[in-house]
């Protein structure tokens, strides 16, 4: 449901405020931590003042990303639902705080109502989204700890067994760019072969693959040429950059920490941080000026702010005279094919189109770890349909779904989020349309089958002020990690914004034709030549004419029926040459035709994956510790994206042991099973321990049972670390199924006998 | 083995000549021909003058890819084997260019051993290239047809059915880019997961994911910064660029092609022509003088040759200080995390790493369709080992593979290719090492598993001249296309280059410990401290001291113990004070250590693959042509890669059908096989020849005989078109089995009855 009350007044990026660019820029930005940044527990601040190279910094090298502060505990809360709201105690706390949000909601309002100044209603969302944070985090602080979680220690891990690390870190490393060693690309990978049998196959999507050298006027159509920017002032002396908001940010928390800080400061620096996210560049060179605001590294002046485009600029060909960007989304391939794709699909709507690839923003001052990068990795999809039909054939199959949504009007009203069932959601209106919720569902389905928690994900409804006028609904899919909640999949139904703006620029139509549900009798006044007559006067020049005249307008064809009723000719300009022409030549003729097709600019549903975000939060969510070992980290990911599905253990180096070793890792090989044969010294639990790190989720030990006859090994659970015994030959078959979700590992429990320890050497 | 008489004299690009930078550019090149590009029967010019926007051509928009002859035949032919040339009629014609060949084979190789001046032995080496080139098209002119190719149809077929097209057509398009519809992108993904399978999974690489953008000192250290560029000229007054050896080239033939050239202007430009691409910057400048060469376009003069670097540069960051450039190959990723590879694999060698990802290269003018583009995918492997220990431990599997070499020798000797196993190569010394070999052989297992035919794939052994002098073997493996031979897969033993490179550029040691085969006493001479002593007198500078004293080099050592038996003191440096040193505080000793590893740094085999060459190469191979029916064309893709994997198709609009077809569609998702339904009017015949077009392997077809009990459809296999009745229930399985290549379609026309023929309309 389009909400009519709150139309799009300012963008949460200033900079995206008056003009259709889509709001999916938002999507990887949330930089002060936006209406939904809320961190829970310690706060985390990574060296805001981080140049390019990031070993040139004072901080030192080990700690160039990832936490500068060693086990540190963030309390990890579940998110607090209507059901555990209605906890009385709690609620007493909270009451007041959504009475102040609700009453600022209805302000906000009554002036979009009442058609008050944009600044009045600017000014009045803002205070809107302070009181809804104050709201939030005091929420969040109540709701009960689901777990306790060490980022330093998971950290540690990701690094040490080079799930993914920083690029180029022998030359010092850039900020914002990482590479995935082995298990971080085979985690990766998995997770993109799950999204794309998820999505493409099972959806029959059509699966695109283009460019990411895009030039410039393809951008400049989208609106990311003008407007894909954040404020940054510069050191006017050695040129260092700072992003303005994080400056500002962080030289307000650091006067308000002071110990001689009074508290009117205090809650001034407090009240500007929680507004910066919807302040103007004007608004905020006010602030810099009046806190007398320096560089952080040198205390030299600082600029005017400047807006800096955040995508890469390079010239294609040697020419230097073309100008091209890496793309920033991958969604642009897809509509500038699209006559191609309704082409490939028979000219038929709906039908949706998918990419995964890389895009590149040049962050100003990248940090939070894979949250934001200079380049990452996305799954696009653009479900291309008719803007009157936005139901769904498959809706049906989700609509008992239970879904977490904060809808914008909760936001407003000071409530918490709710969970619902999808099909009540559009059957209310809360979610525009079934396209859209079909969408919502299948996005969660996915989230959860990779092993993302439930009750740490939700779906945000974008509020007014952040969606662009031509989106008629937005959802977000939030994860909770230790950073707050942070937005992995935008869900936007962006109405026919991207395909309209692409004809105006090329004056090629993308347009799909519908079929009228009855033939319709239009009226069309065209003018007729007569072309003998035509022809004997103009020769070979007459077929430029009766081109031309096919060409005109509906204005320019009255004209010269006027002309002609007037004074018997017309004087026509072809090609610069005038020539007359007279009432034996042509005729207007109004006729009655019938049609059977109208043209139609399709609707664009756009749900939009971050593959990194999406990953780290699923690592936060997964990261789990040995009870009383607080040295044994590993993460318990499902099987479907495990890096690898299955360890090889011999019980020592005992020679008798290898061609049993070998014909397993041969067996996993031919049923398609990654694995890795761990045949190092050290103890078997060692090994275990080893290949939990890595979220390896079965293992087969071979030992000295093995060599009797029937030859059997034995299978153990990473999660639960319970073992069977199994018979050789059929353990790769067991592994496979399991991995492969056929099986679970109750019914191998229950199906084989318990193996109860093993011994590191029993001769 | 070594080739010891062909030691680096020039690259075939002349920039890369004296340097250390991989020849691997040369896998994107050969653009006049080089030795390998021997245009078959009918010769294909694009059009060479391309701007960067394909639409401000003269050229029909329909043309600025792709053929602008229609219909010309190919005749494709398989190459002349040894078995083949055997034929005395054949022999008697090639004969004397064999003997001309080898003559200058023999000159070269007198003239290296004499010690001869560089510029002679080049010289020398292009004649020696421009007489192999005459013996090879005379060779493939008289080998057997294999084929007739018509590339205007094939390149109809895969824009019309969008398997590619250009990027960005709307907006006019760009050369060197092209966008991947569904049909290429399923092929894509689809030929890389085979990859991963055959390669990464199988013999268990580490593959990694490294950032695209890559700061300058990266590459600068790799050599690409200063030596990966190409020759240009540019219009003098309106800036278009041409590249170098493209414009002689056409020029020349242009010339040659005139009704009034004298064969001797024929045989001049012919021969200018044939050696271009050995020649300098210097010597095509003075050609371009001679011949008095305009702008093609313009007619403006031109500007001296200019060295322009292929490389895409831009900015990190916002200061505009950091410059970084798109990455023109993945390989140095893998190179700069070596460390961490080694770690991860608990520091042992050998073990190969893998990547999969794009890389960028800035082209001049770009043409030839999917061979020569500015963005592209590569899948590189760098296999690290023990310089002295090159074999392989599953060389054994493989030795038996027969694979046809053209080896530099018979390059030289006029010789032909020669069918040979890989066991024999590697036990001749033909091929360097078992690892090499290895490698070589399972890259033909995996072409050939793709689809690639065996009859028009070899393996072209670099010569000297082209190899960089750091390199000990390179094979490439060439397709035969309508294009000649092209390169698709580069293997190159490529000793310790790339690490030694980054090692000298960072000062990070990328080595491996190697143990020693016994333990090694060493006579280490050092200083000692008596921190006791110094501690008394420096108090808290003392340590400095004695971490200097560690690290001292042995000069420095030595110079000391030589002040203190002659002073009795030493004058240190620390840290920019001098502090004195007697013989209470230090003393020089020298004892005896116990080494058990040595420091190595490992050799590395990289086999590197060009998807989008491939990719092209198979669609050539696989283009065919229903007999009697030159309308109906279609890909014999192997299933493995087929886009799709089976089509379902209701014998008309009856609806009746549509359940049936649903139900066959969940079951086919249900064993994740890709199919498409194709519910459209249209004969099924058409249908059929549709689904052929995008390479489905198999179709389901359910009729009126479905609707009866027990139900039961019709399949077809698209190479043979021929059908068989199975049981609805079945069908999927069946599908799959054949999908993944556990049941042959002999088995299923065995088991099944044969289907003869179906009728649109049966009632």
């Amino acid at each position: 449901m389009h909400q009519p009350f709150l139309v799009c007044l300012s963008s949460r990026l200033a900079l995206f405020r008056t003009t259709g660019v889509k709001l999916k820029p938002s999507f990887f930005r949330s930089p002060t931590g936006s209406t939904t940044t809320t961190v829970v527990g310690e706060k985390f601040h990574h060296h805001s003042w981080q140049r390019e190279f990031a070993s040139q910094q004072a901080v030192p090298k080990a700690f160039v990303w990832g936490s500068n502060k060693k086990h540190r505990d963030y309390k990890l809360k579940a998110q607090l639902l209507e059901n555990m709201a209605s906890d009385p105690k709690i609620e007493e706390v909270l009451a007041p705080l959504r009475v102040a949000v609700k009453e600022q909601g209805d302000l906000v309002r009554k002036l979009k109502a009442d058609g008050a100044p944009e600044i009045d209603v600017k000014k009045a969302v803002n205070e809107l989204k302070a009181r809804k944070k104050v709201l939030e985090d005091k929420e969040l602080s109540l709701a009960p700890s689901v777990a306790s979680f060490d980022r330093a220690r998971m950290e540690d891990l990701l690094k040490r067994r080079f799930f993914y690390d920083q690029s180029f870190a022998i030359y010092g490393g850039i900020t914002g760019q990482y590479d995935f060693g082995p298990m971080g690309c085979a985690l990766k990978s998995n997770m993109i072969n799950a999204w794309r049998q998820f999505f493409v196959l099972e959806e029959q999507m059509l699966e695109v693959d283009c460019s990411i050298l895009t030039p410039e006027p393809v951008l400049k159509a989208s609106g990311h040429v003008d407007r894909f920017a954040d404020l940054m002032v510069k050191d006017v002396k050695n040129g260092e950059c700072f992003r303005l908001d994080h400056l500002i940010k962080n030289h307000l928390e650091k006067l308000a920490a002071a110990k001689d800080a009074t508290q009117a400061l205090k809650d001034e620096c407090t009240d500007i941080v929680i507004k910066l996210d919807g302040m103007t560049k004007d608004e905020m060179a006010a602030i810099v000026t009046k806190f007398n605001m320096k560089s952080p590294i040198t205390g030299n002046d600082l600029t005017e702010p400047i807006e800096f485009n955040l995508m890469f600029g390079t010239q294609i060909g040697p020419t230097g005279l073309v100008k091209g960007f890496l793309r920033p989304e991958t969604a642009q391939g897809i509509f500038v094919n699209f006559k191609r794709l309704l082409e490939f699909n028979q000219g038929k709507l709906p039908f949706a189109a998918a990419q995964i690839g890389n895009s590149f923003r040049n962050e100003i001052s990248p940090r939070s770890g894979l949250i934001r990068v200079r380049e990452f990795t996305m799954c696009e999809i653009e479900h291309f349909c008719d803007p009157q039909l936005k139901d769904h054939p498959k809706f049906e199959n989700v609509k008992d779904v239970v879904m977490t949504l904060y809808s914008a009007c909760n936001q407003m009203d000071g409530k918490s989020a709710q969970q619902i069932t999808i099909g009540e959601a559009v059957g209310s209106g809360l979610v525009a349309n079934e396209t859209l919720g079909y969408f919502m569902a299948r996005i969660q389905q996915f989230m959860l089958k990779i092993g993302i928690l439930p009750e740490r994900l939700r779906f945000r409804q974008h509020m007014g002020n952040e969606m662009a006028h031509y989106a008629c609904d937005c959802w977000d899919a939030e994860c909770l990690t230790s950073y707050g909640w942070i937005e992995c999949v935008g869900c936007a139904d962006r109405s026919a914004y991207d395909l309209t703006q692409h004809t105006n620029a090329t004056g090629v139509k993308l347009v799909a034709e519908k079929k009228l549900p009855a033939p319709k009798t239009i009226e069309v006044t065209e003018v007729v030549p007569n072309k003998a007559a035509l022809g004997k006067v103009f020769k070979k020049e007459a077929k430029n004419i009766t081109d031309l005249l096919a060409k005109l307008s509906l204005s320019e064809v009255d004209t010269i029926g006027k002309n002609l009723a007037d004074k018997g000719e017309h004087a026509l300009d072809v090609n610069g040459t005038e020539v007359t022409l007279n009432g034996d030549m042509i005729a207007v003729k109004t006729t009655s035709k019938t049609v059977h097709v109208e043209e139609i600019t399709p609707s664009v549903i756009e749900p939009s994956f971050g593959v990194g975000r999406i990953m780290y939060s699923l690592l936060e969510h997964r990261f789990q510790m040995r009870e009383g070992d607080e040295q044994r980290g590993y993460f318990s990911l499902p099987p479907i994206v495990a890096p690898l599905k299955c360890s090889v253990l011999p019980l020592s180096n005992n020679a008798e042991f290898v061609p049993f070793v070998k014909k397993i890792s041969t067996a996993l090989t031919s049923v398609d099973i990654s694995h890795k044969v761990d045949d190092s010294s050290g103890s078997i639990g060692r090994r275990y321990a080893r290949t939990d790190e890595i979220a390896i989720p079965y293992g087969i030990t071979v030992d000295f049972d093995t060599l009797k006859e029937p030859h059997s090994v034995t299978l153990r659970e990473r999660d639960s670390m319970k073992q069977v015994r199994i018979a050789l030959d059929e353990v790769s078959q067991v592994v496979r199924d399991l991995a492969r979700s056929r099986l679970s590992w109750a019914d191998v429990e229950a199906k084989y006998p318990k193996f109860e320890q093993q011994e590191a050497s029993s001769k």
